[in-house]
């Protein structure tokens, strides 16, 4: 049973009964009001050799376990406050714990996320479970508002953090320098959630979600929770210099970027109408930002390019 | 390292740097302004072979993992409001699931608890992490309120989740009826979070926490929070009929009452003008308290009976 399943039978069984929860699971995030306040809350479980390689660093650990969360709350258009963590694993030792806090407040510092719940305890493996609350503007940004007609926009580039992992499981051997291996290395391990561009966005933008699972599995979702179809442009798809370097434009990179996962990009769609605006937001929180297609009717999900229909493949890190 | 060591290090790393943070970690729970409203927060995490026995049931776990949370918001005086879950294991199968949530919803309906979030993955072990945040009052039950000369106060009866798993480990042969063997095992399994009486108690209690770790470990970190030491009555420590039964009033039933772990009660101090109040209040909640004992002056977390030192040792499941 997917993880998808499993997820909609714990929703039809747990996730209904309070007025006070807004949105309840199925996106991003939920949220509930607080008095009139909105706040979103997320969790995301980290899982050696599940979601990360044996021997990856506590450094990169801590930034990434928070990092996705934030990444989530950004989808959400809400501005992250607090964290809670529960650790387990065989051994965590006061070294291992002062790396993994090092890089956690690396990004939690210029965050202000504090952690206000931790929980640790042995276990046969490392896993990282992480629920963060961060608080709504007058907008909440979710899946289900694209409209037919908007354009779809993406942050940043994808296929760096997919490239990563195959260059650390020696799958391909990289062209390019060092320094551009590393870069699609440390996309892998230390993603920049883009929590400004959301808030910023909650105000412009119809829908979002952030891209973990892969560029069309996260459009598929967002397009099939909106009830319309879309087009992409591939040859409009930012690639990054160090992506360009390491991985020659084949197959594989294309594969990289469509269906490669762990990039935390934002992806999602504003009216034409709104393209002066949505141009302003890139520019003011300093984010890259493309338009890469365009939302319209159709089977719910469905993507095309040059009037194909395009599969996604489900990014499962390790198979 | 200490789990308490652990934490205690997150706690100095990350658990800083808000002001909307008005308990951070070390309670039983966090407790958050939301634009003047008080929010609790608690993160609880059981793994197979750690915390459980391989084997129990999907729907035993699911009560089980939700109970241990709401616990630590009864001993804030927080009514539960709403949960974030994150599973992981081998096999998630449907079926299981099915079972996991109606062991879960069967004590989340009557506390109107809706999951908002949840995370499911493969692991090596099966895994339960739950977030809980509730709504509280005008008081939050700090561990760390207790004050010379109050009276220190139980609910219900320490000892029977204990004599549970030596049960089902098959360390004592037990004695009583299978009926009496069984209502032990579900002490184990099915823990009655004290919430009622947790709410009600925060415009009373000084101080409180809730009954995971033992008796002694837990009144220990209430005493050290608040700088007292404590006397007990061991005498007028309740013992609940099927314990009575099960086993022998001997040195292991001792054991088990002041050592044993995973009751899930609530150990609360008042002053002794508030006597007639603390009765009202257990009778309006219909939950069974005793008072135990009285605070005093002497090293921060220290306990005596008889005029002699207790000494707590901690509760680790299966070792």
């Amino acid at each position: 049973m997917s993880e998808f399943d499993l997820i909609a039978r714990l929703q039809s069984a747990l996730g209904r009964g309070r007025k006070d929860c807004v949105v309840g699971i199925g996106d991003d995030a939920a949220v509930i009001d607080v008095n009139g306040t909105r706040l979103a809350s997320a969790v995301d479980t980290m899982v050696e050799g599940v979601h990360f390689l044996p021997g990856t660093s506590a450094a990169d650990l801590g930034w990434k376990a928070l990092a996705v969360n934030l990444s989530d709350l950004a989808a959400m258009g809400a501005t992250p406050q607090w964290a809670l963590l529960a650790l387990s694993g065989p051994q965590l030792s006061a070294d291992w714990i002062d790396q993994f806090t090092a890089g956690w407040n690396a990004l939690a510092e210029p965050h202000r996320v504090q952690l206000i719940g931790g929980d640790t305890c042995r276990g046969p493996a490392l896993s990282i479970s992480v629920t963060v609350i961060g608080r709504l503007g007058a907008n909440a940004l979710l899946r289900s508002g694209a409209q037919i007609g908007d354009d779809l926009y993406l942050s940043g580039s994808v296929g760096d953090a997919a490239a990563g992992l195959a260059l650390l499981q020696e799958k391909i051997p990289g062209a390019g320098s060092e320094a551009q291996r590393q870069a699609l290395r440390t996309r892998l391990h230390r993603p920049q959630p883009r929590c400004a561009l959301g808030v910023a966005l909650s105000a412009k933008a119809s829908a979002a979600i952030d891209v973990s699972d892969g560029l069309l599995a996260d459009a598929g979702h967002l397009l099939r929770a909106s009830g319309c179809a879309a087009t992409l442009e591939l040859d409009q798809l930012p690639v990054s210099s160090a992506l360009a370097a390491v991985v020659a434009a084949d197959q594989q990179r294309r594969q990289y970027m469509l269906n490669g996962g762990d990039d935390y990009e934002l992806l999602y769609c504003a009216a034409p109408a709104a393209r002066d605006a949505i141009a302003s937001i890139a520019a003011e929180t300093a984010t890259p930002v493309q338009r890469i297609g365009r939302v319209h009717e159709g089977p719910p999900g469905m993507l095309y390019a040059d009037g194909q229909p395009l599969q996604a493949k489900g990014w499962d890190h390790f198979r």
